[in-house]
């Protein structure tokens, strides 16, 4: 029986633009797991299957239900162990750090960037919990917050440095071979690429080599679903 | 037989200050190899052991001689295979995350806080070179790179976030116990501690908790060389 994951969709259902979603998305595919998406929407809170936080993504594997994309990843390398996605010892708390500046420096400079173009791409009912609940965060209008992106471009590419470094020297972010953490900093350049036609990368940045091979991963799975760029 | 590794130290013998050497201080000690270390200054280039590109760290293990941090830790964990340094299949490629995010943020923002506190730590011929290579590569004088650094502060301690959410939540960079990535970013913190009084971290930091961490391990030996702070 494949395993059942809700995924946050946009106004289009197979458009799935959540960084952590993503990320089990990938995990899921690393394993070689059969899966079954069910697309669901901020305001939906009430179709998650109980234990319930209103967050996705959520597995249903066999009757258990687990949620959380860190807690997912987790389980699934205990529940299958052939590829892992956390490979030796160190790898998981390893990834922490790359989670952590993931959600520290990338995603928190890219939505600033991308804020605007994600409510565009989401329902109405959607759109008035996002900009509420986002216009509370940043302290101002999605519109503010997205202003004279092109001045803060240049910023946001050089944080990208240590990723950069990273991926101009090896193949994948874990080394020979993509593992948990590549799925972790791939997510959130999907979160871009399903909602936003603004450039994140030059041309030529070796970022966008690595999210090229990621995107051919696993049948091309990225970039199959619908978005904007390569 | 010992092996032997050329260190960088101050005009104090003892007061050894290179993040590099550092790694592999601690990456000798995590595999309980015994260790002569010898000083060396910037200006000593013809005292190293060929093949010789005039930087430490440098080792020599039974007349092999291997120089550069980064291939010393892969030495080691080729011919001493016991306690791995890089534990597992993606320990090495993450490890290189933490090393890009260490060389372009922490060590790049903290050279801007202590380099003069790094000038006064040396002899005079060191100064010279020192300062001649140091003030051409910032294109102003070390004064003015250090100037106003209280104001920078805040700004240093805040792009530590993906290392402090880290080391909240699990012991070690690597996970439950210390290994390379660890000596990485570790070094950082050595340099600063050998050379300099300025407090880079607040006292309730987690960083801060993690760093004493650091200091303890291996009888101590991060704690003992001569340097400030705790």
């Amino acid at each position: 029986m494949p395993i059942t994951m809700y995924d946050l969709a946009g106004s289009d259902p197979n458009r799935r633009f959540s960084p952590f979603c993503w990320r089990t998305r990938m995990a899921l595919a690393h394993k070689g797991l059969e899966v079954e998406t069910v697309p669901w929407r901020f305001t939906e809170t009430d179709e998650l299957p109980p234990p319930n936080d209103g967050r996705v993504p959520v597995i249903v594997d066999g009757g258990k239900v687990v949620h959380d994309s860190s807690a997912i990843a987790d389980y699934l390398d205990g529940r299958y162990a052939d590829r892992p996605l956390f490979p030796g010892l160190a790898a998981r708390g390893l990834s922490k750090f790359v989670q952590n500046w993931t959600e520290t420096v990338l995603q928190a400079g890219m939505v600033r960037l991308i804020v605007l173009d994600i409510w565009k791409h989401i329902g109405p009912a959607d759109q008035v919990y996002f900009r509420q609940s986002r216009e509370q965060r940043f302290g101002t209008t999605l519109e503010k917050v997205a202003e004279d992106r092109e001045a803060r471009l240049p910023a946001f590419r050089a944080s990208l440095d240590p990723l950069r470094r990273t991926v101009e020297r090896q193949p994948y972010v874990c080394g020979d071979a993509p593992a948990y953490a590549d799925y972790i900093v791939f997510g959130a350049f999907q979160w871009a690429r399903a909602t936003s036609d603004f450039e994140l990368l030059a041309p030529d940045d070796p970022v966008r080599v690595w999210r090229g091979r990621m995107l051919d991963l696993y049948g091309g799975l990225g970039r199959r679903a619908p978005g904007y760029g390569d």
